[in-house]
């Protein structure tokens, strides 16, 4: 505000403005806490070079709900995009007790060591939601992957709903492959709909099994033995090897049953142990036996654009869902119009014909 | 318009008006050639009161897609709302060739002269959208059932999407039911996902399934077993009764891998003949053991409420995608975004985000 004795009927008569006080809290103490925020140009350089401390950073931006991070985030992977691709991607599913973590470090170790490069290691975990953290991913399950210089392990993200964790992760993926990582595990629990979003954007989708009372295929939703691509029964050594041979044969009866997957490929089942480090060669000749069957078929280029798509359309749905279950108004009538419907007062159709109504009648303000 | 002479400049002039000629066309002729649109008060008590022409014409305007009809028609199936409710409604999906029409001809006979009260023949084909007309439903493939005094027989709507035609035909069963129909039966075909939109409006999900070459589970998508309360094996007579006991084993089989539906009802599987009216009292006393059964666990109302909000909010949700995917500005932009995506030049969501940023804007204009 302007002094008010500066106005034209004190004419004559100027005050100037005082001096700033200096801030008592040293300003230069703000940059030292806090690390120096990089351009888009150095986040991508950085990554295309393969400097694991900026992908890491990077990673942190796509999962930040920070608006202002967003906009910087969806820059980087743009410019990331023309380096991604170029990896082998599989998803790697279990229910809880698999040994999912104790095979993925020797599944890795195997990798590298036979192929060469560098593998990236994420995670989907919708449950993390509630419990802020996900055990998934985390570094210090996988012992010998986790300090191994070829890898790097990032834990699911740990807000928003699965349409949210699951895009940041397909988001990490394009820096990750940007960054030289030809290798992408994408770890999920086997529970939920975590399975279909981790399938949505692999190549290979390998189910862990364990050999149990005789019933193993009862818990087993028919939707995720749908997807995979290999089955594999862990825990196959000692005693429990027949048994593990015996749940093999099981599951390869049970895909019998159904039509063969469109990609061409028979869903194979075999048994390794991961403790034991038995018959992991055998999964990851597999693995990449498919990778060339649908590499020589195109059905590997397809899946790719098809995957893409997807990921769009369901963007898209997702959004639009969003913003009509979000908006106050309808926030406030919703439970009114449903219990209407239960009542048998209005039909389903009417209770969606008004709400959506009010919804577009609001949009136009 | 006024005559000019009867303006303030001729004054004392004044020109009547002269006499209207008669039409040429006799007037009342358009009457006689055009039904007269009834009433919604008259459409609702000739429904009510079980008149089938007035119910018939009614399920015509619920069929419409003219917006005058359907103002009509949703007042209609709202004031009947209250009447509504109290029948079976039992889902009959099974591949061509499986013997369906002869099939219902004969349940539905049976039900008729065993439980009293009338029957109504329900039809969702989504194929008849392209071929304009459906072969579900048609009263012919009904000897019986098409001249019995206590039958209803309506062929599946022929136009729109399945969510378009599937809705009509939830609409139609509430009119039927007021209309005192107290068994439903809703007829589809055995491909697509006319399944899903069917089990989402029935009681009782019955498939009919026919004995093979020994490979019948090969052809049967897993979520349509999934969805069955019932599976009858037909044509189970003459030379070709072994095999279709082999079926029901092997159907027995196939559904004990899977975990046991919501209801706590065991699906059964049983043979029977629909053109030697064989075994057909055995299919019917399942499916009514069925419903006292889950009466009695309270499933049955709790099923009914949950699809009632499933189709509030599928038709939401699928008016949201209208809105949005028949938008002519995102129609236009569509196609060019979609190729940007394959082509690895944006990702999936940007394209998504530019896409919605459009389509809000253009909202609020």
């Amino acid at each position: 505000m302007e002094h008010p004795e500066n106005s034209g009927e004190y004419k004559g008569l100027v005050v100037n403005a005082g001096i700033e006080q200096p801030s008592s809290v040293n300003p230069y103490l703000k940059r030292k806490l806090k690390k120096r925020q990089l351009s888009v140009a150095e986040y991508v350089e950085g990554i295309v070079k393969g400097d694991v401390t900026i992908l890491s950073r990077a990673v942190t931006l796509v999962e930040s709900v920070k608006p202002e991070h967003q906009v910087i985030a969806q820059e980087v992977i743009e410019k990331c995009l023309p380096y991604s691709g170029n990896s082998v991607r599989v998803g790697i599913s279990g229910v809880p007790g698999a040994g999912k973590s104790t095979s993925i470090d020797v599944f890795g170790l195997h990798v590298l060591e036979k192929y060469g490069g560098k593998l990236a290691v994420l995670a989907i975990d919708p449950s993390s939601e509630r419990s802020k953290g996900s055990i998934l991913g985390d570094k210090t399950r996988m012992e010998k992957l986790s300090v191994h210089p070829k890898s790097f392990i990032r834990p699911s993200p740990s807000a928003g709903s699965l349409g949210g964790v699951a895009r940041k992760t397909r988001e990490t993926i394009v820096l990750c492959e940007a960054a030289g990582f030809d290798k992408i595990f994408v770890e999920t629990v086997g529970v939920g709909q975590s399975e279909t979003a981790v399938h949505s954007m692999v190549d290979f989708f390998l189910l862990i099994q364990l050999a149990g009372t005789g019933d193993e295929l009862q818990g087993i939703k028919r939707g995720i033995m749908e997807m995979a691509d290999g089955i594999v029964i862990n825990k196959a050594d000692g005693d429990n090897l027949e048994r593990a041979k015996l749940a093999a044969a099981q599951f390869r009866n049970a895909l019998h049953l159904f039509p063969a997957p469109e990609s061409g490929w028979t869903p194979q089942v075999l048994t390794y142990s991961g403790f034991y480090n038995i018959g992991v060669q055998e999964v990851w000749d597999m693995v990449y036996k498919y990778i060339d069957f649908v590499k020589d078929n195109g059905y590997f280029e397809y899946r790719r654009n098809e995957q893409s798509k997807y990921w769009m359309y369901e963007t898209i749905n997702e959004q639009l869902r969003d913003s009509f279950y979000h908006n106050p108004t309808i926030e406030a009538m919703l439970a009114d119009k449903e219990s209407q419907v239960l009542k048998g007062n209005l039909t389903s159709f009417v209770a969606a014909k008004n709400l959506l109504d009010t919804y577009f009648a609001g949009l136009k303000n």
